[in-house]
């Protein structure tokens, strides 16, 4: 088969080895990937397959450590003289594909010992563009001449709720486009990565922006304070006069200075994106809580459902969608949520504290003042 | 003060005494209402609040009784020689007013023992139109000229969330608009009662769907058919292809054949929420259920969100209007839902049952055939 011809081919061989890593098989077929190994389809197709493969797996291990941590002689089974595989602690993984063209990988890991529910998506779509999308498109500033413009999408995206509340949620996604017109093809990346924390921990908040400031400082100087603004501006619930969270960074139409380079940012994000989290979720994930505390969890839960579901571009735009994949979609809502009828926080709680951040964005990494806290 | 001024007109004495049943102030100033009685602007005001206040005391009622058949010895005050009142089983009332004219009362009942969260919401305001619901309006065929536009709204709406997974959740509506242009005022009312049960029972939609066929039945017999059929129209979800309920009726932008026979046919639409929906509270709280059942009904509150914020005209609009009161627009949602990744109800099982209904609407009273099977 297909490994017989290739196995004198060393540089090849290693990219198959690869593909045993990722979640599931590529949505393009491999010898269209081997013979256009330059084109950015593909070079954003495989980015995003590992990104999700890797991000997946730095997940599980948190969860296989739980499980470890947790696991008695009870689960010891004697006659295979090995411990029980924990439940509930991998991905569930669903590749689908459209009709139309293309199709994704979706991974969820629901109701596992750390995290409540993880979503990690990658899609990779073609077709032509719905005419709500052009609308939107053009309304972004986008010069879109024909009516009907076949389009090439792909991106991974990644929402994920911890179970323990002083574990914030995070959320990234990064993206590829092409649009055919009849001037010829129009492309450009968006994207970002942002925190939702439900107790406010300023040193993590820190790491966090600072891992991200690092990966965008690699590439552009301007690009950090620039997305930070961006991300603050986009994650906010106008009706309630509040950002979802502490913020990340967050851009689209990015379309400068070149295909190569712009990808080599993004890449750069997507790998942040462990460095930034990972190490949050491992410093909190055994701390201390009770009752109250998850009730304030599940209340900052439901503010996450009003910001998908009545604000959130992605979301509106893909359940508009005719055929859309709504269980990908809507991965991203939590397991539980709740609405309290005029809830406040108690004055000087910890719960208020963070209201304050929400209501006000922080400059985290006092770029403002021209000066750095940390790093 | 005002009641020495008319404790000699029997008529008005009369009318002041009901305002000692109503759960707040009526929002526009007593003097006026009296000055203009004819107005329908002050019908629907006396409207809504009566209805407001009848279906709040009709569901403490439930509370109520619940606490008596639950209420020990140790509830009991020897001090007092009576029984301690129930916590939590009265409405919150909130009475606001709005910069721009007019304001609303809101009465929500949270985590009681039959009720785990209703809210009933009382608005009455005036103002000039946004732009946006100039558009909307425009969009259903109004023909609006001018752009700056006073307006007058006023409306009663519901919804009801049990505790019990075996009693439906109830929503209903009913309003009146005024919109002065230059050509003069245009009016008209809209509104609808619909039922979300997580179990179906035929016997109780039957019951549900004939109270409201009778309101209807009494005005015009081609109302009923007509507003099932839009109520099951409008409560979809469309990216699931699933109905939010089982229905009930649905209607707006109703002008013919007069303020006044509207007004009669509203009246009994809104007197006939108690007598619907009130006998299946009382037949089902006490109905046994477990972790499965809960598990399910918190699955569907997460349907029932998505439709609010996603769909529902009332709750997008709310929300895109500067100063709303988000509060009282979201007192909608569930106190508690559930998101879960791919879940799909057994064959055969009561959820499925449901699921089937919700995918393809019922003639409940078999109104096609021209015939009818209960009453």
């Amino acid at each position: 088969i297909a490994y017989t011809q290739l196995k004198n081919n060393k540089a090849e061989m290693k990219e198959i080895m690869q593909l045993k890593n990722y979640m599931a098989e590529p949505i393009t077929p491999l010898a269209q990937l081997e013979q256009n190994p330059d084109d950015m389809k593909t070079q954003m197709e495989l980015l995003i397959m590992r990104i999700q493969a890797e991000f997946c797996r730095a997940l599980e291990k948190e969860e296989d450590q739980a499980w470890e941590d947790e696991k008695t002689a009870d689960d010891y089974d004697f006659d295979k003289d090995l411990f029980l595989p924990s439940p509930e602690s991998k991905f569930k993984v669903d590749r689908w594909t459209r009709k139309e063209g293309g199709g994704g990988i979706t991974c969820v890991l629901q109701d596992g010992r750390v995290f409540e529910k993880a979503g990690v998506n990658i899609s990779v779509v073609s077709g032509t563009l719905p005419p709500a999308a052009v609308q939107q498109m053009r309304s972004r500033g986008k010069n879109l001449q024909s009516s009907e413009l076949p389009f090439f999408a792909a991106g991974v995206s990644a929402v994920i709720h911890p179970r323990n509340p002083m574990v914030p949620t995070v959320h990234f996604n990064y993206r590829y486009f092409e649009v055919r017109d009849k001037d010829g093809v129009q492309w450009w990346f968006g994207g970002g990565t942002d925190l939702t924390p439900y107790y406010l921990n300023e040193d993590d908040a820190i790491h966090f922006h600072l891992t991200l400031k690092d990966a965008c400082d690699a590439h552009d100087p301007t690009y950090y304070p620039k997305f930070k603004k961006w991300c603050d501006d986009y994650f906010t619930i106008p009706h309630r006069g509040e950002r979802r969270g502490i913020g990340g960074i967050f851009f689209d139409d990015i379309d400068f200075p070149s295909k190569e380079k712009v990808f080599e940012f993004i890449t750069s994000c997507a790998e942040s994106v462990v460095p930034s989290y990972i190490p949050i979720v491992q410093k909190h994930k055994d701390d201390a809580y009770g009752y109250h505390e998850r009730q304030w969890q599940l209340l900052r839960r439901g503010r996450y459902v009003e910001f998908n579901l009545v604000y959130d571009r992605g979301t509106k735009f893909g359940l508009h969608t005719p055929e859309a994949r709504y269980e990908s979609i809507l991965m991203s809502l939590p397991l539980n949520a709740k609405w309290e009828y005029m809830h406040e926080p108690k004055q000087n709680s910890p719960e208020e504290k963070l209201m304050r951040v929400l209501k006000e964005p922080r400059d985290w990494l006092n770029i403002e003042k021209g000066k750095r806290t940390v790093g």
